[in-house]
């Protein structure tokens, strides 16, 4: 492509409206323009890289033996409504009506498409398995779109589902599909880990993220050397070992209230009562739907809300506001505690108590009083206080144990979360009447896996992994374009020839040029080549053109050697081909 | 792809909901299934067909310097305010509400969004000319979706929009548009024609479609040999020579009313009056946006209801019923008349009175008396009464000398539009101030081309063009799979293991092959291979497995040739080769 012919509206200025360094450099290097909130032009060079991206995942998915098909955007709510989504899923699905004031929806995932296809055209087991994928627009009203193509409304995503006769199939075709997510982006030059992860709304028995790792990631990632990973939401902490109590409950005084003026905080009151965090149990009161739930973890440690609403099985949890607390304690915040509490709150509902497992460990503790300004010391967990549940409640931290492993111990690092695997047995299958005979003739419900792979966060995600203060780094595979040969005098008529004669020899070679012949200064064509991050300069300057050689420069090492036009071409196809047997990882 | 593991759901019965031959077809074959009225999923082997339609989209718009981008499909409504069209576009838009209830459409073609969009990066002369598209789902809420992937609500379509300085640039990017459009065709192996065409609701000042022909065609085409080519609604008739009046109209009797009971129609009243069809005048009447036509023409030949409508700049034009005529013309239905009409009719609107340009040339005519059971005779155009408007009005008809040539005679062929393209002026470009800045700086407002292209519509007009009875005959370049390959006797291991390896062998050389391992009999595979229409079939039966030999037979001609795997892929690849190159007209 010849660059003055091409729309590349790039920004000398960073933009305002960027939010993350992907966003800023893909607005600034005319890469995509908002339309409306979440919502994005994707120009010639952003398009190229989704469609690279695209193609490798088309590749490794049909190497797998997927297929690709295509479903509607616009989706019948019976379907949603068969499987009780159309309520569920809330206001992130939009819902429309057409000329005749039937409801539809624009499809989020397809779940709801994909299960009442199979069930109408497989019959028998041995017409299983399948694995079917799509690339397609999607749209989520995010409250919150934010973070350029991270988190739109509407995304291009690849979703696939696969579909099983038997759990052991479902558990066989899962490896599969995590192997041919680690070969995705490994062809892609991320570098990226499976980690187990929450199943959220769509539901089903487990799950797992692939994170593309990097320092700007929303999600937190817990790994050990062992091989464990996890998401921070639900990694699991490690439970002490059971050590028999030093002192037995009998030997521990009673309750005892003690006056903690103004001391709410557990690092505020600890002094006082001269005990140290641990020995303290926090008391957390959230919100939740219909109801209450008194959260208690030891002092010295985080709570894991994402645990605390899976433990409940809540649709969701959030703080309480300071008047719910008062009703439910009669205290001021800071001086809740688990005894004596009512279970039931006017007006509010149910109240539920879950503590975190190493509360049970606990002896001799203290916590708030429920009256404003006390605490209560000699707590006995099981003597003073009975929880609803015992769960685990806590976020892991650096340096955790590992749940997995006798002697690792945690890391945490942060990543993007670019796909998501769920086993989701049968909880479309059966709405759904998703069956076929087995070998006896008897009809079984099918079982199911969800696959997604967001393209649009993936190019995010490489660009938060891999630029510099000047401008993107594409690894290679996914670049928009592999070369920018880069005329720097084009008024020089014999410059310019050679120039021309380059982009004709190399382009006719298989390699993608961004021909830079724009009546630009220097300075202009390097600054743009580096902003927009494609891999390799050719400089046609000076020396070269009288020897024949041309110098090669990698944007990303700023290593430059002179070579041949044929030398080029063998680099960048020598490079392209390593990556596409699996590559290395780059980072 | 081994067909044991491929989601084919082909079905013995042709499906009654099929009403043209391409979506019966493309349902039996298990290429498309229905989710709501004129909303589908496209099944692997449809979906294969569309993205290979894509492929040579893109590349020969690509060749000529177009650049691929991707716009969204949720398009705020300010947008199609700004444009005119969220009034004018009617129920065909789909629209709908955000979770703040801000106004959006799903947009069913794209200039209020490229437009801005070029506007805002644009902004020298120097940028100039620029010629973006995307392939992408659009949604247009036809109230009578109908004949598949012919007319559907959801759809796929390529879409583009060129930006030029000069309308002499468009004119020539415009010839370039033509020209890739012949090529993509020849290249689907498609016998297509680019004809003259109405510019419809997108508007500007010149359109022509492009026309796969088939029998079963929606659209007329009226084309002579000298390269004349007109869709039937807008083709010009060509008008008499104006040759002296053999009378002078003051030589002509006055009006003079004549008996004719019951005899409402031309064919009916021409014995009795004794004059032939030619020599009378038909009155049509139609109910307008805000009024009522009278179109008269001569009364051999038939009224073109669309180049009324354009003639008199209306939104839509339908024949009036009985009330509104016996208002207008105080006569039963077959007695209306040009003479004496009123001008306005009360409840209704405006009368306007169009004449087609061969009434200006009659003398002596006879028409209805406005009374009924009585025509008027001795009529004379111009003495008897004066049109508001003399037009083209008629349809051409086979035979009708060409409008262009001198000697050439008109044939009608029927075709589906499968592209269309606009020189759409500054139409879009006004509204959202697109402009630049020309060679002496002062600021101009762009002009714009646009050019459709149905890729779904494509691929079913491929199947009107190119079947049998026995299913579908794809052109090489966009079927599903090259070679069928069927092994027929399963139970043999040589034989299996024979297939398996030619498999393997002509996958390798990229041979697209769809390999039926399954354990049906051979009737069931070669049904099945010629119901979807792959172009070769490759036999392993009997004699090749000992001989190494294989019999390759071509599906369209039914054409047989024992030959070498090597064989099989050149074959293969030439014929490939051929179809890149432009390929041949393959009708």
């Amino acid at each position: 492509m010849r660059y003055s012919r091409a729309l590349i509206p790039t920004l000398r200025e960073m933009p305002s409206e960027g939010e993350v360094v992907s966003h800023q450099l893909m607005l600034r290097a005319g890469y995509i323009r908002q339309v409306a909130r979440g919502i994005y032009n994707y120009l010639p060079l952003g398009w190229r890289v989704l469609q690279k991206i695209s193609q490798i995942v088309r590749e490794e998915l049909d190497r797998v033996g997927c297929q690709e098909v295509q479903m509607p955007c616009v989706i019948p709510a019976e379907l949603w409504e068969q499987s009780g989504r159309w309520q569920a899923y809330g206001k992130e699905l939009l819902r429309l009506k057409d000329r005749h004031d039937r409801a539809y929806c624009f499809g989020p995932t397809h779940e709801e498409i994909i299960t009442p296809l199979v069930a109408s055209v497989v019959h028998s087991y041995k017409e299983l398995p399948h694995n079917l994928y799509q690339i397609q627009t999607k749209f989520r009203d995010e409250i919150r779109p934010r973070f350029g193509l991270m988190r739109g409304r509407e995304f291009l995503m690849k979703d696939a589902y696969s579909f099983h006769a038997t759990d052991a199939d479902l558990d066989r075709e899962y490896e599969v599909m995590c192997a041919a997510y680690q070969r995705i982006f490994a062809r892609c030059g991320l570098s990226s880990c499976v980690v187990e992860a929450a199943t959220g709304s769509i539901g089903g028995r487990s799950s797992h993220e692939v994170m593309v790792l990097a320092e700007t990631g929303e999600s937190e990632v817990a790994s050990c050397a062992c091989g464990y990973a996890a998401n921070v939401e639900m990694a699991e902490k490690r439970r002490k070992e059971t050590v028999t109590a030093a002192r037995d409950a009998a030997s521990i005084p009673a309750v005892r209230k003690v006056h903690t003026p103004g001391l709410g905080g557990v690092d505020d009151v600890v002094g006082l009562l001269g005990l140290t965090a641990a020995e303290m149990i926090k008391t957390l009161i959230y919100l939740r739907d219909g109801g209450l739930v008194v959260a208690l973890i030891p002092g010295d440690t985080l709570l894991n809300e994402h645990k605390l609403q899976t433990a409940i099985g809540a649709d969701f949890v959030t703080l309480a506001d300071e008047a719910a607390i008062r009703q439910l304690t009669g205290a001021a915040v800071g001086f809740a505690g688990p005894i004596g509490l009512p279970r039931v709150v006017e007006g509010i509902g149910a109240v539920t108590v879950v503590a975190d497992h190493a509360i049970a460990q606990m002896r001799d503790a203290a916590t708030g009083a429920n009256e404003t300004d006390y605490h209560v010391c000699h707590v006995v967990p099981g003597r003073d206080f009975v929880p609803d549940q015992y769960a685990d409640l806590q976020s892991v931290v650096a340096g955790d144990p590992c749940p997995r492993c006798s002697d690792g111990r945690l890391a945490i690092m942060r990543g993007i979360e670019v796909g998501h695997l769920f086993k989701l047995g049968t909880k479309y299958a059966k709405p759904f009447a998703a069956q076929f005979l087995d070998q006896d003739g008897k009809a079984v419900t099918m079982t199911m896996g969800c696959y997604g792979l967001g393209i649009g966060r993936t190019a995010a995600a490489a660009i938060e992994q891999h630029h510099d203060d000047r401008g993107m780094l594409w690894p290679l595979p996914i670049a928009p374009y592999h070369v920018a040969l880069l005329l720097l005098n084009g008024k020089n008529p014999e410059h310019r020839a050679y120039a021309d004669r380059a982009y004709e020899t190399l382009t006719t070679a298989g390699v993608e040029v961004l021909y830079d012949d724009r009546q630009e200064r220097a300075g202009v064509k390097f600054a743009d080549a580096e902003l927009i991050g494609i891999p390799y300069q050719v400089v046609i300057g000076g020396k070269g053109v009288e020897t024949g050689s041309l110098e090669l420069k990698e944007r990303c090492t700023g290593d430059a050697r002179m070579m041949s036009l044929q030398d080029v071409t063998t680099t960048i196809h020598e490079t392209l081909a390593h990556f596409r047997r699996g590559g290395p990882d780059v980072t």
